[in-house]
């Protein structure tokens, strides 16, 4: 059976937030979030978080996780006195693999393949370490003569020789859980603050003449902590360094690897390009040949083979099928479908449409809530008036249709196939099929005009 | 008493600039402007600026200085000779504590914390080094067997031991001004270029017996100078990541460190939160909570509790209230004022102009010289024309409006409240309240109509 | 006699990419652009392109290279079988001086004074080597014990010894015809991949007695080849930042030398500023005082003297004067003309226009295959309607021409000297001089207007 501890009550007050640290945010998604998609690929049989700092706030955030178990630690007197709350919980079988692991929420971006090393030990406690060049600041690991580990020592309480030890505690650890009640029973609150540190049960494991095991996580910012904006930052841009790297291994082309931003999933297929400053959030996938140009924001949304998305655009939750061009100056909304050898040009708002094969619209447009069939040219200027106030509407367009420039289609309101509407057009009805439709007055000119002193042009 | 002596007379040749070096920028500032600031902190009684490259130019550019008093050093005969111009203009009185500042129109970062130091001293001579671990081109701070400084050798007439030394001349340095006015006599141009040497002062003090102290900066950036295209840009960025460092330092959340540009002050308040690219200009607040997306540009403005700028928008001296949605793709020009919850949409310019409390206006706007109500809409496309080729007008909208899309409002023009402009209309007239004021022709449909021979649409 | 063999074969499998090697691109250029430039330098008699890998692809994407034969290399069997595919077509005449220079399209950047040097040598061979720090993977250069270059061994059959030697092999070479000839036929495939290597040539010609000489390129990424997306973003930042660095040395103010791409060539004038985050494409002049405003991206386009491009436009081969301001969110798109002092403002796209001095467009419009005169003012939201499905017309705006706000111009037509046109026109036909034209509805309001029952605002 496996238990799975997420400390996250504490304040973390170098972060000088009112945001609990569990709700802090890297690339764009809560640390804790992290955490329990990595916990759930080890198929635990429990999950706990210690919450404490702001607890009401952290459950409702966290509502819907519905597998895991949130256990208050009301006053907050260290890191073993957290993992006291959850003992009475603690899932146990007769099984001689009993685990528990214990995780903290400033610590986001451990992969669950090396905690999956944790737990696969069988040995009682398998601590996870960093090996730091620098190790300033951090728990030194203390071992003995015959090279067990016997115990942590704080940087503070470290002598000369103990402070040059390179291996340093990251916190996180596996145990049996039947050791961790008997350990844990055992730590005292001997210190200035009164609090109880988790760090305490190593020696006392090797003073009960346990085995004590350290492993290390492949990628050093598995288990860098998070403490203050600075090591959030820091973090930040060794993760997106590395994601960068990843794509770069798998062929994608990317102009400058310390100038993307990747916050969830990217997936590329061959041959694909990102030029510098592209943001890519939650699920995206690229696909073959695609051309993604400088500064273009893009989320939850599929970009077409061949299609090229321009400098400066900004694609919400919309699916681009193929051969599409869009932008420089585009904005797409969520719930945009764009079919294929379409075309979006500058300063164009599409929100909620599906637009046809071959269609384009290409200046200073607003489509909202419309259907747009194939071959359809909407003009400069057109807008979809979509809206009265109270309600949403519908604008449909046909195949072949051509919208004038600056004329506004007022939904709900079909425009027929091959219809032509008139630049400067107010459509309020529905316009025939193969027909010009306009609302237009004659133009005149008024003599003897001197613009200075007749206003209102 | 203190007087206060910038040298800014020479050329910077390797700048290759017709811009004296004095009005280059720093972060968007002339770099004259930030010793200007620094030394005032120190309540001089007199500030000169030697002046000579271009000196009307930099005299017109800088008049606004009225405690500043100009120095012209026609001819440029090196630092020496530069002091020696202001000798006749230097007050001094009784008391022991005369002293001299000398400072360097291409240092512009020099802290007023650091030249209070160099000042407080109480002896004759206190000159700014710092320690370098690559020295080379520098002047090294030469000390005789008893450590006292007693010369400075340029780099280029340094002997091998020499050029080991690591503590180099900045050349800023602080002194008595009886002591200035003594020894600046005794230097000679017995050189090449028969140009007078500052720096010679040193060996001169030394040898009339005086005690020369050093200090260092606590930054190296403050005395940095700046020489060439090369060094600003290697300064700038050097500014550009303490200045990030500093908000991290009190809790603001800034994704990438290296892409943030700071030209002003920035004073953030708790939870704030800073994407990739943005740039802020002159004094910005952004309040608590207050979130930046990427690409953002502000300048001179406040940004509300919990307001949100999104991606690519440019904010110029604007007060945005509390829980305000701006953005994408949105550009406040000077003078605007968002009420609470206010939300501007994509493509949308305003200018001078209040909009009221829940309003919006969501697209391709031009909202100019306008007062809005509270919870008015603004359709998409809307124009509110405010000039007419003379003079500038302005619009009043009513609580509650709703402005049809792509209408225009010819200013001067009010539209009362709850007022519904039905959208394409044209309104030159005010526009009743509760009414719904729309001028609009009737749409009529034309069989027959072959697009490709017909024209004219 | 010159000939250049470009090897241009392989698949170069480790880029993961559908697309032969040659024709991947370093700043927006394939790599066998910068070769072909570099080598026409040379004046050489023949360039011969080794082609294999989609070698049809190749040819036809080249194909207007007209200086240029390409040989096939149907099945790929090493780069001194490659090589053995051009044997037949190399020149000779009975000079002393018949060259043959090596190259590989993985390494775009070698410079003509690079290859000068190296042809120029009188000796029989000379290769080009890098001298690196970390040499790990690379082709060593072994000498005997008189310094003589005696053969290249590669990493994974060097000895520890060898594997000390810093000097490394590039694979470009510059051989006597003759005797690349000669030694050519000497060249073994007795390996697993049986395989000729052209790097036996150099043991070859070692035991035949020849004197081997080494040359070093200035720059280090002259010569580092490009085998996987990971190189080449590491060869473009290379690039990018040596050319920032020229810049800077030729005294442009760059903001940021490491967010800033040059494709192309960038010529700048004295005091020019480039803020963050910009690209230019292709030829661009910037001239004397210019500025450019962060993240433009400029291509193909002369900016005027002191003219200033705000954030985010967007300009592609146009001609821009002086004292014109562009931006922010401006798109100009190819064949715009800008006389001197006129303004382009925000969300503004032109296309194929000229615009006079001292005109402006300030806000949201369209302006396409249009002249306009001096002094003229553009609206906001006035779109040229220059297209009805099938073809293009022309918009002409007079001098003085005043167009209000919202007006659609529909092409062709024009637009008299100090003519007004009314906010909200659609104008059909030609507007006088000095008149004012308009087609308006008078506006009406209805009382007792719901606007939830009634619809169709």
């Amino acid at each position: 059976m496996l238990n799975i501890i997420i400390l996250a009550a504490g304040k973390g007050s170098r972060m000088q937030s009112n945001i609990p640290k569990a709700l802090h945010k890297l690339s764009g998604r809560y640390f804790i979030d992290y955490l329990i998609d990595s916990v759930r690929l080890l198929k635990p049989d429990q999950i706990f978080i210690v919450v404490g700092y702001k607890e009401e706030f952290v459950r409702t955030i966290l509502k819907n996780y519905d597998d895991v178990t949130f256990i208050s630690q009301k006053e907050q007197f260290g890191t073993g006195h957290a993992v006291m709350q959850v003992i009475p919980y603690l899932k146990q079988n007769n099984s001689e693999n009993n685990k528990t692991l214990i995780l903290y929420s400033d610590m986001p971006l451990i992969r669950d393949k090396t905690l999956k090393k944790l737990i696969d030990s069988t040995i009682d406690l398998t601590i996870l370490t960093n090996r730091l060049d620098e190790p300033y600041g951090y728990g030194r690991i203390i071992r003995d003569n015959k090279n067990n580990i016997c115990k942590i020592v704080e940087h503070k309480d470290a002598s000369e020789n103990e402070l040059n030890i390179k291996e340093v505690n990251t916190g996180i650890l596996s145990i049996k859980t039947s050791k961790l009640i008997k350990w844990l029973n055992l730590i005292k609150n001997y210190n200035v603050k009164k609090e109880y540190y988790l760090t305490d049960i190593i020696e006392i494991a090797f003073l009960d003449k346990a085995i004590i095991n350290s492993l290390q996580p492949n990628f050093l910012w598995e288990a860098l902590g998070v403490n203050s904006p600075n090591e959030l930052s820091f973090l930040e841009r060794m993760w997106q360094k590395y994601q960068a790297d990843v794509l770069l291994k798998q062929g994608v082309l990317i102009s400058d690897p310390n100038r993307i931003d990747i916050r969830g999933k990217l997936y590329c297929e061959k041959d694909v390009f990102i030029d510098i400053g592209c943001i890519f959030i939650g699920n995206i996938q690229l696909s073959q040949g695609s051309y993604i140009g400088p500064y273009c924001i893009i989320e939850d949304s599929i970009i077409g083979t061949n299609s090229k998305i321009y400098a400066y655009s900004y694609i919400e939750k919309s699916k681009i099928n193929a051969n599409v061009q869009i932008g420089p100056f585009a904005h797409l909304r969520p719930n945009v479908i764009l079919h294929e050898n379409v075309k979006i040009g500058n300063f164009v708002e599409i929100k909620n449409s599906i637009i046809g094969p071959n269609s384009k619209t290409n200046h200073l447009s607003y489509i909202g809530d419309t259907e747009i069939g194939e071959n359809v040219n909407i003009g400069a200027g057109v807008i979809t008036c979509n809206y009265d106030g109270f309600h949403k509407y519908k604008t449909i367009i046909g195949d072949n249709a051509f919208i004038g420039s600056d004329s506004q289609l007022i939904a709900p309101v079909s425009i027929g196939k091959n219809a032509t509407i008139g630049a400067g057009s107010t459509i309020v009805q529905d316009a025939p099929e193969n027909q010009l439709t306009i609302s237009r007055v004659s133009q005149k000119s008024i003599r003897e005009w001197n613009r200075n002193k007749n206003n209102k042009k």
